[in-house]
């Protein structure tokens, strides 16, 4: 365990792919909690591609932190001392604080677990933010109607997986989309997916031909990128559109160059009354009491599943948010522990 | 006046650029109303963008009208022959018989027009299918708040003249683009917009910016084409897009080479939470009895602009529908009289 405090804080907003040298290693003293608040230990440290966009992405309107501050994002975390009632030592807690080994709190930021009820760890996996934004962007943006399909891109993925299960439960026929034939396998075969197609392999567009034999009534976009002109040709009448990321583009510096897709996208708007929004779970946190009650219970009774890999070493936060951009990793949720 | 029944039918379905071989003029003999049915002889026929659509479209969810039927689209006709108790002969009706001298209805379909309130021709425009359009796609799919800054392409158009005087009176901020200075004069000089951008001019990006110092809330698209990338840059934080039409791509059977704006439109609606949709007019035609409520004493009282173009001669509907698409129309209504 660290005596000091070890932060990574923002050292430059990256210019297109992010890089190891726009974080830097710092290291302060332990704060010391006053009266009401409590000193914690982040022990877990979640790793999440919406942490690309709080560096800084150009004309985005999602926050950012500051240059110099502690690079942000969910941790788990254990109370170490305690002058709040609220809190005792050994309590476990979810954090926003970031990339930092101690910081202090009033609470008021703090979320209590019970790690008899579920892992400690689910509360950055499905009953964190990949799961809230599962939910919220399925269940509050559009109105998915049962027994239409839904496609999912990035499906293999911490917030895509969670789609594809919440999707299913709620009566959809899931196509998800994911790259390479374990990931395609493991949608099908352990979270229930209709079908799904491997945007990796050759015969991609008669991939999705086969999987969308009815089109598609609703969309989860989650990647963006060159996979999105082949499956829009596939929107059915009064389709809808969920935009909550697009992974793929979110490192690009400069339009890609060939043909252009836009007119073709705005003419299928016009023609078959597509509508498309997108949201940013920043402004709608109020609705987490919501998404716990209904998606806890999920988790505790294993009708949810979920993959997580741990990364061991706190120095080793930087290199693994990059694994995410650089199309390396599994698809499972990242997850890095302090120890 | 014609003794037999003329009509212009839909000989072939274009692809692409509609052509003057797409129609073919049959003549039949004048058709017999039965009892409760009325006769009467089209004499106003309406030139619009929307009839392109109905010629077929490829992947459109726009009903079409089928090869060997009369082109469709409304006209203004004058009673003949009645066995309807509900119209008299001599009786001024608005229809949706198409390009055809003569047709019979059983009254359903037709609207009986004052011409002591406001010129027939206002049926057509105004009153019509252009400013039911405008006022339902900027009154029925989003929520645009006043205050805001609209942006209305094809501004000097028949549905977007409508948008600007509309949006003025619902207290927006309007910019218009339209193609040279005598539209774009016409646009703040007549109709009242705050700003207008000439879309042919050299230095059209300037204008963009000067004409929307305070970024884009409303977006009102009739054109599509190469303007919307560099409007959309200007989009602001919970933008809204109604997308009515893209007269530019109708006819394109290939998609532009070059930069893809596609992936920069989906980062956009990430990044600022902007909101697209559509409509169609044939699916909402139950409320025009509203709209007519609210638009016919603005345009009985003189609050409304609007401009007409007459063309002499049935024989010219083809050729003055083709205008439409090919640039050389003045933005005003274009309306054929059979005389």
């Amino acid at each position: 365990m660290s005596k000091s405090n070890r932060q990574f804080t923002l050292a430059a907003r990256p210019e297109g792919m992010a890089k190891l040298s726009d974080f830097k290693l710092v290291e302060s003293s332990i704060p010391s909690p006053k009266d009401g608040e409590v000193l914690f230990r982040n022990t877990l440290f979640s790793i999440d591609p919406y942490q690309r966009n709080l560096m800084g992405n150009g004309s985005s309107e999602w926050p950012t932190i500051n240059v110099g501050d502690p690079m942000g994002g969910p941790t788990i975390a254990t109370v170490e001392e305690s002058h709040n009632p609220d809190f005792a030592v050994g309590d476990n807690v979810q954090t926003w604080t970031g990339w930092q080994d101690y910081a202090v709190s009033d609470g008021s930021d703090l979320r209590k677990l019970d790690a008899n009820a579920v892992p400690l760890s689910t509360a950055l996996g499905p009953l964190g933010l990949p799961g809230f934004t599962a939910w919220y962007g399925l269940t509050k943006v559009h109105d998915f109607k049962p027994g239409g399909t839904l496609v999912v891109t990035g499906a293999a993925g911490s917030v895509g997986s969670m789609v594809v299960q919440l999707a299913k439960l709620r009566g959809l026929r899931v196509v998800g989309v994911a790259g390479g034939p374990e990931k395609t396998a493991w949608l099908i075969d352990e979270l229930g997916a209709d079908a799904a197609i491997d945007y990796k392999a050759h015969d991609v567009e008669e991939q999705v031909k086969r999987a969308l034999p009815n089109g598609i009534d609703a969309f989860f976009e989650n990647v963006g990128g060159p996979m999105f002109p082949i499956l829009m040709e596939h929107f059915n009448t009064d389709a809808k559109m969920t935009i909550c990321g697009t992974i793929s583009d979110y490192s690009d510096t400069e339009l890609p160059q060939g043909t252009n897709y836009l007119p073709r996208l705005i003419t299928l708007i016009h023609y078959r009354f597509v509508s498309i929004k997108a949201f940013a779970t920043p402004y709608v946190m109020d609705k987490i009491p919501e998404f716990l009650a209904e998606v806890t219970p999920l988790v505790a009774g294993g009708r949810i599943k979920y993959g997580e890999e741990f990364v061991d070493g706190f120095e080793k936060l930087p290199e693994t948010l990059l694994r995410l951009f650089d199309g390396s990793h599994s698809g499972k949720k990242l997850i890095v522990r302090a120890a």
